[in-house]
């Protein structure tokens, strides 16, 4: 089961998941003097966070718009990532947040399953409805992929649909509970299934009885720093320390600009970002 | 506005979108001993399609996921195909159903107004909540590009979300409240916005209802033929019949395969199926 894996990076390497939302205005000057093309500067500053990070990270979330920006060659760097990543068997997260149905959900799961754009996971829109989830369940119940549903995010905008009530419950309740229905039939050793949600960190209101009325789902939490969810907040989240990973992306990124010339060191610069933002979500402590 | 353009397409041409979904298994066999690569292939097919169909069809709908599932290739035809339809002042719907938000979101906006990937319109899912849409806006106010976002579909999966109730109206009527928000204070000189709706044909009950809820949006219809809607089922939603396209992809791609020894002719045979949809649905009578 692939949630087993990514369950064992997170005990061995903590909680922290690097996005690798690499706009070209993060990259440090030196880089676009030194590389040609928006392709090889992309992947080659993907591949000196990842060499950087990969003993203190669980895995990598690659936000797919920052690479659809550039096009062609954008997309060219997003799959030379994803293949990088597997080369090193460190563990991808897609976040393309598809969501469709039928033939066009089947031809998505295509392409982020397998081919140029193969990732482990998946993160997947609910709006038109738990059939949406179908055509990736193939790939879920063989436990060679895992998805993350959107289920509650902590964006100001979540009230307007996520935060509705309806027939007595939430509606990102209405999606969390037929994820749990879906995943408990699946559940690996670990205690959680391919079948993931992922939760934005900055509401703690909520946090704990999210996390205790699915205590068998594995979490994709973002919101951590520039979004204002701090080390004890996104902890509630984290159900016997190991039930989800931190997405930090600018933070981890261009942690080197909080350093006089940092721009040299930017890749070990990255590293400790990631190392502090672990030790701030409790890494080997008891939580 | 190029909601303006979308509209006098629809009264000269019909209401007819043709949907190129093109998956490789729908190509006449002849096309694939002909051309290599899949590249190719798919952008050859579409073309001819295009070149066919061009006069009788208002617009063209992609499926973004068929191209995605072939990776760099599907999206290098992707890509060729949206060019050429700009080179014949044809208008293009890029169906991506992106969802997310701040800066995510603005690169969504660059990938698929700009670039590569540039089309007219795209398509839009509203779960994250309306500050999702807040991206695209700078695009669609200055009138050079219009966005399709999820109101109400008609998969049988939409019951679980967008058929909810709360707070005394139906989740896509919270969407579409929202829209028509938006849209009612750009309205170009047809009398619709750039800020369009995606509502499915198939449910007859809700179409009067919705049309009269809004009737300065124009809507982008999917359903008809295959997905069970009719002619009159759809007319329902075109208020002066100038109100929406109605999308149909595989009941004209593979239009051929009804015809014995049809696939060299396939591209004529996509037109007769476009030019009896278009009649179907009431093209030249006072609706």
């Amino acid at each position: 089961m692939i949630i087993q894996k990514l369950y064992d990076e997170v005990r061995l390497k903590g909680n922290v998941c690097v996005g690798l939302d690499t706009a070209l205005e993060y990259l440090p000057e030196s880089f676009h003097s030194r590389y040609e093309g928006t392709e090889e500067k992309l992947f080659r500053f993907n591949r000196r966070i990842i060499d950087a990070t990969c003993d203190v990270s669980a895995c990598y979330k690659l936000q797919i718009a920052y690479y659809e920006a550039y096009g062609l060659e954008g997309l060219r760097a997003y799959s030379r990532t994803l293949k990088y990543l597997k080369e090193k068997s460190l563990l991808s997260i897609a976040d393309v947040k598809r969501g469709d149905i039928s033939k066009t959900a089947e031809m998505y799961a295509k392409a982020h399953f397998d081919g140029d754009f193969e990732a482990d996971f998946i993160t997947l829109n609910p709006y038109m409805g738990f059939e949406s989830m179908d055509p990736y369940l193939p790939y879920v119940k063989n436990g060679e992929k895992g998805i993350f549903v959107l289920l509650r995010t902590s964006n100001p905008g979540a009230k307007d649909i996520e935060y509705l009530e309806s027939n007595g419950k939430k509606i990102y309740y209405h999606v969390g509970d037929h994820l749990a229905d879906l995943g408990n039939h699946m559940l690996s050793s670990c205690g959680y299934s391919n079948v993931c949600a992922v939760v934005g960190g900055t509401h703690t209101d909520e946090a704990t009885e999210i996390r205790e009325r699915y205590p068998n789902m594995f979490f994709l939490i973002p919101g951590y720093g520039a979004q204002g969810a701090t080390g004890s907040d996104v902890r509630l989240y984290l159900s016997r320390g190991n039930g989800g990973v931190v997405n930090s992306s600018r933070g981890i990124l261009t942690a080197y600009r909080k350093v006089e010339n940092g721009e040299y060191d930017f890749d070990a610069l990255a590293r400790k970002a990631v190392i502090d933002m672990r030790e701030d979500i409790g890494y080997g402590k008891e939580l």
